[in-house]
């Protein structure tokens, strides 16, 4: 099983749910449930691998995959043994080479199996090998093309097929011990960029700059760029902004929400920093909504409940200097997607459970002056939180 | 009406198929028919983004767009005049700025539209506006998730709603001067970036910091790193193998399978590199995929097949140093998508027409020995091709 995936919480749920077996489509349950990152599928839309999981005593778990994609199965190690692949693609075998690796031999195994022609076919042998052909099975509606659950549905009239993706989503919550290390690491190259792009800000630097700075030291740290909100000045209240030529002048705010991916896990951290001088509204807003992170980290804890916690921080936000604060949500979990459950939203029935990872954050957005935000990585523990970060949710002054 | 849509193209194709109306979901559709990034829904599945796009004469565009995302439209100057909101996200606008900007003034118009709950609420909304009911809608199966297009099916139950993945993917195939613009830029890109991780090459060195300096050239020539295959020695037959900690050796052959993003558009190359000095069979079977890659250069025009082209080029590839060569594609189109169509395969019923961009590719792997490569992007013209490559694609000693 892969060292990312919650086994107990999913073979809980499925139990609950009456599941016989579950099936990732979408590039990150894939990763998730089996360690596989099949490439294609996570640079677009519409190539096909899945991962079939049967329920807890009821069978090995079988990955498909596209024989395009073998060499990285055995070269990320995979430890799944039943791996199904479709469709043609060369690869040659050196004759003369008299000592093929463990991962070569692993390829050159895995080209033996017979061609079933493509994804689908693959799974319902798979699924028929498992005596499954009546169970009921829940597909991740994420990733399969709509065409393809068609075939499948088709292909096994007598199982009950549901969705899978809220499953999937539940049980990616509580994370592993494998997973909060590579969640640490990806926060902590988030704020080392955040640094790397400070460092080159000063009057006349452009977003650009910085955003440069800030990917460039992302990449040099072993991480890929994903989320690169970095804008000043009025710009700075674009929640979604992107950088642009605006140089920087005394006095601008410089707004960065933003994290890329390690391992492929995700960051997703908010800090603000002033070039020079900031002005008393900035200072008292950001006393206001780092207030309500603060309280966050004070109050989220195993047992409390998420719309609690949401009216909590923004009252706190309001009482501390931003007396008209609204939010949709202040906070939401991270993982191998940037937006994991929990959501902390007013009306969230979601509670709070150990070992999950809440991106917690008072984001502030007033067109005409600026954009301020705050947003930590906490990890859950028995009665609180760690926080990820190494460095302060403080007004920067660079 | 975006510069990077072929509206006649598209008008054309929706006439032929009897669509009033068509909604763009996946992010490259979305971006392709309105010119809106709409960043949430490019590095996440889920978020809702639409373009309703009625048939010639029946009706303006409308984009359909999570109150988040507003400033994102109004950044980047999307000039659909129709825009719809939906959900809750607070902005406030400083009551004491005297200048609000254009971008502002568009955000806080937008912000008065009532917001109708969802996305298809919001889409819905605009289809009745145009009296469209019952109409033929072709809606984009790869970007709406499926519970909401069982909701949108169930609130129009007169209209005629079918697929639209394979009307954007024929549409995107003949692209318009701007993308072929930024096709170019891109491709340029990668390039670049190839130079930049071969001056990092010699003995001793990594994967891992060749394609740092891949990707870091990318990030600093205003790219987003994407595809990354950089792999050495023998690793280099892993056809889709990520950079490791593998030690470069002398003779090594180096593949590249790169290429990132610029302005949304995907470059795609490929180039091979030796250190120190090549062996005969690296030298002979080089020249034999390259020999394929030419005789590309020289039979892709409007007209050609794709299939005829499939079997010219492999046969080339025979003939010149590769007997035994196999591939089950020799290029694919390319744009907002990595692989757009047409495809270069022997079953393809697909012909070349003028402004299509082609990846075309002639890979080889052996595992054992190495992985060979070569991949140009080539613009389609009236009689013919331009390369869109300023490096050749001979066999590069470092």
């Amino acid at each position: 099983m892969s060292t990312l995936m919650n086994t107990p919480r999913l073979f809980a749920r499925m139990k609950a749910e009456g599941l016989d077996a579950v099936v990732a489509t979408a590039p990150e349950n894939v990763t998730y449930t089996s360690g596989f990152w099949a490439m294609s599928q996570w640079i677009r839309r519409g190539p096909q691998a899945y991962v079939l999981t049967p329920a807890e005593g009821k069978g090995e778990q079988s990955v498909i995959a596209s024989t395009g994609t073998l060499d990285l199965i055995a070269d990320q190690g995979v430890d799944v043994e039943d791996v199904r692949r479709y469709g043609f693609f060369a690869i040659e075998s050196d004759a003369l080479c008299i000592d093929h690796d463990e991962r070569d031999k692993r390829v050159s195994k895995l080209l033996e199996r017979e061609d079933p022609g493509d994804a689908v076919a693959a799974l319902v042998s798979a699924i028929k090998d498992r005596g499954m052909e009546s169970a009921t099975i829940a597909v991740d509606e994420m990733g399969i093309i709509p065409q393809y659950l068609e075939k499948l549905v088709a292909a096994l009239p007598k199982a009950k097929i549901k969705r899978a993706a809220e499953t999937f989503r539940y049980v990616r919550t509580v994370k592993t011990p494998e997973e909060v290390t590579r969640l640490r690491r990806s926060a902590r190259v988030a704020e080392m960029s955040i640094d790397a792009a400070l460092a080159v800000a000063k009057v006349g630097a452009t977003e650009r700059q910085l955003a440069n700075a800030f990917h460039g030291k992302t990449i040099m740290e072993g991480g890929m760029p994903v989320l690169g909100v970095i804008c000043t000045g009025p710009r700075s209240a674009l929640s979604s902004g992107q950088p642009t030529d605006r140089k920087l002048e005394h006095g601008d705010v410089i707004r960065f929400d933003v994290g890329g991916r390690v391992d492929h896990y995700r960051a997703d951290i908010s800090r603000i920093a002033v070039l020079g001088e900031a002005s008393g509204k900035v200072k008292t807003y950001h006393r206001g909504i780092r207030a309500g992170l603060l309280r966050g980290h004070e109050i989220i804890k195993p047992g409390a409940k998420c719309a609690d916690v949401f009216n909590d921080i923004v009252e706190t936000v309001r009482r501390n200097g931003v007396p008209h604060y609204k939010r949709n949500h202040v906070g939401h979990g991270i993982g191998l997607d940037g937006y994991d459950a929990p959501n902390i939203t007013p009306g969230s029935p979601e509670v709070f459970e150990e070992g999950m990872v809440i991106c917690c954050e008072t984001p502030y957005y007033e067109m005409g002056f600026a954009g301020l935000q705050v947003e930590d990585m906490l990890h859950v523990t028995k009665d609180g939180v760690e926080s990820l970060m190494s460095t302060s949710s403080e007004l920067r002054i660079v």
